[in-house]
């Protein structure tokens, strides 16, 4: 089976032709979210053009076009939720007409956290389990879960998304969601800075010398043997060890899979985390596992297949 | 429609006739949990025999039997997966052949939690929601998830269950489940004198002289105005909040019904509860609401029609 596939993000919006398990090709777009869809989506339908040309394809060789996006979205309706920020119109375009139109091909939107556990669950870490709980760290902390095959949306597409979003430090730092002590707030890419700013010893530690606190400079550092790093990481692993124990006793998962830039650093990370999780959770079932993701960035696009199957 | 409806629970057994929204006539049995299933089956299955013929009623008068239990059970297979430290043979019963043997009824097996909800959402403060989070604060701290109308049991039974076992405080105090700073560790009735006894000018506060350290004391002295009292309440309730932010975002629901006993404070509880959850979580749809629970123990009673009909 083949589609086409889009990975819209907040900076870059990524186009292929998928088969399978496998990206046939793709094509990567400037994105930078300060324009609109409206301006957007004929760049898109070009760079999808391009590709069918080059491989010689024809739109009706594809079962249909799978679209994933940051933020919120109606997959039932096809429509963006909360997008607002990056495009003024998202609210108002309507993509699956938008498919129709261009290629006269079925589409299907879905929020990227989702697709990405998609794309895991067939052709990366999650094969094998139909149970899977997904949580990325990255600038923000994201998440998704699959409860026994099918995806967890809820009633306001909300479900399964917001797994940095659990308090894990009652009286914490506020967070931009509005609640206290998220472990987003304590310890994602965004937060970061402000912890390790406020951290005892920081102006002294060499990550104070680091042109970005990041991290990348935070596990270097940590594993060089500067001790506020060591410290500020460690803090970072029980965050995220505390937030994936709450995924756990949420959703009842099989497995968990830990994806997101800071995973260049999983040797560091999975032991940990693997660990803690299995030690502070109540699963009389057996043992959870807890995986690095295989896919990278790859994965959303790789989700396009299940999606449009489902 | 009629069903027969039991609810087993740590210490008692209560039988019930119910029609439709209503309990028609119960009977509770003594089940201290010191005994076997073998035991007590054979007693269920008399009160039941006495107020089938109280009634002048025959068991094909009736749908079926609805069995809620406390405990993890397998709700497809009607198997108790976690009751052995009460009840030593709970692993081998097998509960839908008693209850064809005994009288010629389909049965369905489920957890208590769930079958709250479920008795809320047809009879009590769930009423027209469809996505529902519900929250039980007692001696642990219990949960059920709903999801567009559709109970969220996941891969081990355990989804929605957990919800007081979502880390609130790092570093916090060791819970039961293995975690460490669960809200149940935090703030219920079996860790609330552990709280209490740590808890700075203990000694000298009004708390101290009460026979028993539980919420009814803390919750009557706070409002007299002893001061450790009002600090320990506050805590309670920041923790419960924090928990139900979490649940919130974990499940994405239109409503979080509160319940337990705890609530019969529920005038200092639900203000706090309701303001707190609508500042603190990401609700872009609009604004959850917070609810006591309507039923009280006649609730998991009243999930029987809906759980025989599904």
């Amino acid at each position: 089976m083949k589609a086409l596939a889009i990975d819209l993000g907040g900076t870059h919006a990524r186009c292929a032709m998928v088969e399978d398990q496998a990206i046939l090709r793709a094509k990567t777009l400037e994105a930078d979210g300060t324009g609109t869809l409206a301006g957007l989506l004929p760049r898109v339908a070009d760079a999808f053009r391009e590709l069918l040309r080059e491989a010689g394809w024809q739109p009706n060789d594809f079962a249909g076009l799978a679209f994933s996006s940051c933020g919120l979205v109606d997959s039932s309706a096809g429509r963006f939720l909360s997008a607002k920020e990056k495009w003024t119109d998202a609210e108002q375009a309507d993509v699956p007409a938008w498919c129709r139109r261009e290629f006269s091909l079925p589409m299907k939107l879905e929020n990227d956290a989702r697709m990405a556990l998609l794309g895991e669950w067939y052709a990366g870490s999650g094969r094998g389990f139909d149970s899977i709980v997904m949580m990325t760290l990255g600038t923000g902390i994201g998440g998704a879960a699959m409860i026994e095959g099918k995806l967890l949306r809820g009633k306001h597409f909300q479900a399964g998304n917001l797994g940095g979003h659990q308090t894990v430090q009652l009286g914490g730092r506020k967070c931009m969601c509005g609640n206290i002590g998220c472990a987003e707030a304590e310890a994602a890419g965004w937060s970061l800075p402000l912890v390790a700013r406020e951290w005892p010893g920081f102006a002294e530690s060499a990550l104070a010398r680091e042109p970005r606190v990041d991290f990348e400079a935070l596990f270097r550092l940590a594993q060089a043997g500067d001790s506020v790093a060591g410290e500020i990481r460690d803090r970072c692993l029980h965050v995220w060890a505390a937030a994936a124990v709450g995924l756990v006793h949420a959703f009842d998962p099989e497995v968990v899979i830990v994806g997101g830039g800071i995973m260049k650093s999983s040797g560091a990370i999975l032991p940990f985390l693997r660990d803690y999780v299995r030690s502070h959770t109540w699963t009389p079932w057996g043992r959870v596992e807890v995986r690095a993701a295989a896919l990278g960035n790859d994965a959303a696009l790789l989700g396009a297949i299940p999606l449009l199957s489902a």
